[in-house]
């Protein structure tokens, strides 16, 4: 039997006692690690490769205790990690954890139940449903996207699935009239400011990429999609004999944070047979706020909508909520009926959910047991001031940067977002501009007090300042303010100051 | 502010003291519910709908105390779920949870950190490049898989999401070569024992469904596909003007553990240009025993190969390794580059992975770090022997079932999973048998004793007995077939003794 001599035990993989003591390991270095992570660089000085350096290059022939394999992780992994629960992590949009989301993952993956099918796990299955539908009317959707409304949800690990089922679920119903040589003719919309995953999705199901709109948008909607600049581009395409399909509306894109104009562009979708999606990946949390409700407005001409737990609700990595208005157009174009999955008992049968059919795999994590213990630990008022912290934190920082002439906001603030860059002197100083605050944004980062990400809009190099980390307070926001002024007067730009 | 009256304070989500104390409670929680799990009922007797009337319409204003949470995921929660880590859970294939596999998925929620590209957590996505050639040496895969051979490997969630990743890829490479309209000319063929995964993937990117060939196995193959049933219809559709695109060879099929010939099947994909996908979802934990090594023979004329740690490799929910030989066929087809995500600094660029580009969504977990935790601390030999001990009760149980002349093992065993049921005793009886084998796994299962599932082939109906749970021992598989003639007696199935 070579390697695997008689003296070889097999592990007793889920021994309570082995489980317990070694899981309270793993808490002890987490809770080190969010006590030490304030002092990290935010992002690592890493080079390319260096981890491989320092790993064997193939697994070991024996185990390790598990003090042995944490301390690797405190030695090796973690000083090469860009740390996304840093209090000083202002980049992309940041994606919360918390206690209780840990609580509720650390639930689902010790339970470790895989609802494909309702008899494969009936309670799993159904507080999904109880789940999405609280959220549903948390963020203040119609009741169409109910079960009780006719509607329904599901928990995905990303928008991007969420994007490819319901391109998928439009598409069918769209060929289910045209045949299939219709998808060469099927048109997919999205503004310039929309995710790259509506471009990726459409490209995924097999719309031709010569059919994926780009609609330009300007400075003058708030960099939202315009009526009139969508329905020039969709009567050409019918003019030209092509099919308009789906359409993609966003409130909070992902560079700046834009709105688009919910109810018109549902309008226009209903008008032209378009299915519309709703992306409020990361402004959907916003939502539960009855004073950013007016974004949604309009939410009952969309077909679907989605927004991600997992980026600014303190739900841990990885979970989205998908609704539609009719599941089986969803469920028609994704579901399958195995012999295997099957099931041969009574109960189950029509009247139950088999989530397989709403969404791209089979296998599913127990993601509702983790959106569960967020909302009943903190419950709506909780979330609601969690959001209200992060939004006034962001207010100062926009205020700041507005009272200091040296710096311009670029997009006008909605929600945790700030936009902003060093200003041009004068005209014609873009380009020299540009470089400046590029060189800004690489110092920022270098310094490992903060981490920043960038966007380019109307050919401007802009810094984005994205306020929304579980342990952001008020001091890193201020401080992170002072960075970017000090570097910038390293890197030149406020040597001859106004 | 209405419902967020200035009382309500915003939640410290992360403060260490809370983390530790409210995760060491679902620790205990986890404790005390593996100590039970073998007392419960493995799939409930659960009255579609039943949780959604025990819990409220709402999320609740203001959050509960944790160990209220917990009490009612104790109360409602627990005795609606089938329990996949009891040791009597012999359905479907069985999902392994391990007290590794569950501290490595604690450190990646713990640190909550989204490695799509390299510079968004360099450390992570290197850990994931280490892993994913770990494990294509243990499996035994050609070094063309590994990174250094110019391959390479990414761990998505699910096999279906590598399925339709290498769907893409194949597409899109023949698609470069027919133009889009080529799209309706491809075809993708599988066996009547392949997974459903390839059906649906093959749909969701646009292939039509009527170029999905299903191609008959039968027992004179193990319920392998041959080629000669593959390449008569693979004929047929050339001279039809259709054109090959993907074929899914597989080594352990869902329902009969079948293994498709590898080396035969690379060479028929060759000869017609097709790529070769090699889904080895269960069975490839056991290819890290020598014994099994000869089931991949051939694989380096496979394009791609996926095998499923969250299976039988103790790894939690969810875990897929896929390997392709080319990842430049992969991420031509699956990059995007949007601004926001492009690196504004020194390092990364040209020579280092970003995942985004490897898979669907841009956001991803960080689930190198549970498959490398498990490696670390079980190593090659222990999961050897935890594999071959599964094996060999599955060889007591095939043993014991064939010794019985009142059975028979419907199609051989070839790793842990057994597939039996009651014989007919004479000509003309197969509906009878049926019926019976039916009613008998209806009473195992509805005794809350163990739990099982079905498969139909060659129109007879067979029980599976798949062992493979991480607290399963020997006394539970014995238990099992004492269960299942007490069962076949009750149902009258023994009543007349041949």
């Amino acid at each position: 039997m070579g390697s695997a001599a008689p003296h070889v035990y097999a592990p007793l993989p889920l021994d309570p006692e082995t489980f317990t003591a070694e899981s309270r390991s793993v808490i002890d270095f987490l809770d080190g690690y969010y006590r030490d992570v304030e002092s990290y660089p935010v992002r690592p000085d890493a080079e390319p490769g260096r981890l491989r350096t320092l790993l064997p290059d193939a697994p070991p022939e024996h185990g390790d205790p598990v003090d042995v394999i944490l301390e690797d992780v405190r030695r090796h992994i973690v000083p090469g990690l860009t740390h996304w629960q840093s209090p000083n992590f202002f980049a992309y949009y940041p994606m919360n954890a918390s206690t209780a989301g840990f609580a509720g993952e650390m639930l689902s993956t010790g339970l470790n139940v895989v609802p494909f099918v309702w008899a494969a796990s009936p309670a799993a299955t159904e507080l999904e449903g109880v789940v999405v539908d609280w959220m549903c009317k948390l963020v203040g959707l119609p009741d169409r996207f109910l079960f009780s409304g006719g509607g329904g949800g599901v928990l995905h690990g990303s928008t991007c699935e969420a994007v490819v089922c319901t391109l998928v679920a439009a598409r069918d119903r769209a060929l289910s009239r045209l045949g299939h040589e219709g998808i060469l003719r099927l048109v997919v919309y999205a503004s310039d400011q929309s995710h790259s995953t509506f471009q990726k999705g459409a490209r995924i199901i097999g719309i031709p990429p010569c059919n994926f709109r780009v609609i330009p948008t300007s400075a003058a909607s708030g960099y939202g999609l315009t009526v009139d600049s969508l329905c020039s581009v969709v009567d050409a395409d019918v003019a030209n004999g092509l099919v308009p399909l789906y359409l993609c509306g966003t409130v909070g894109t992902t560079g700046l944070g834009a709105v688009d104009p919910v109810r018109q562009l549902g309008e226009v979708a209903r008008r032209y047979g378009m299915w519309l999606h709703v992306d409020a990946a990361y402004a959907g949390s916003a939502l539960i706020c009855p004073e950013f409700r007016d974004c949604i407005d309009g939410a009952e001409l969309a077909d679907s909508v989605s927004m991600n737990p997992h980026k600014w609700f303190l739900t841990n990595m990885d979970c989205c909520c998908l609704w539609v208005a009719s599941p089986a157009v969803l469920t028609s174009a994704l579901s399958s009926n195995p012999e295997y999955l099957n099931s041969i008992s009574q109960g189950g049968g029509a009247e139950v959910v088999d989530y397989k059919d709403w969404q791209i795999a089979l296998s599913r994590p127990f993601r509702a047991m983790k959106l569960w213990v967020v909302l009943r630990r903190y419950g709506a008022a909780g979330m609601r001031a969690y959001i209200r912290r992060h939004v006034e934190m962001a207010e100062w920082f926009e205020r700041t940067v507005r009272a200091d002439q040296r710096f311009e906001v670029v997009a006008p603030r909605r929600f945790s977002l700030v936009t902003f860059r060093l200003r041009p002197r004068y005209e014609g100083e873009q380009h020299a501009v540009d470089t400046m605050n590029r060189k800004l944004l690489v110092a920022v980062n270098a310094s490992g007090r903060a981490f920043m990400t960038h966007f380019v809009v109307d050919n401007k190099f802009v810094i984005r300042m994205a306020v929304g980390g579980a342990m952001t307070q008020m001091r890193h926001v201020r401080d992170a303010w002072e960075l970017v002024k000090e570097k910038a007067k390293e890197v030149g730009a406020l040597s001859t100051e106004c």
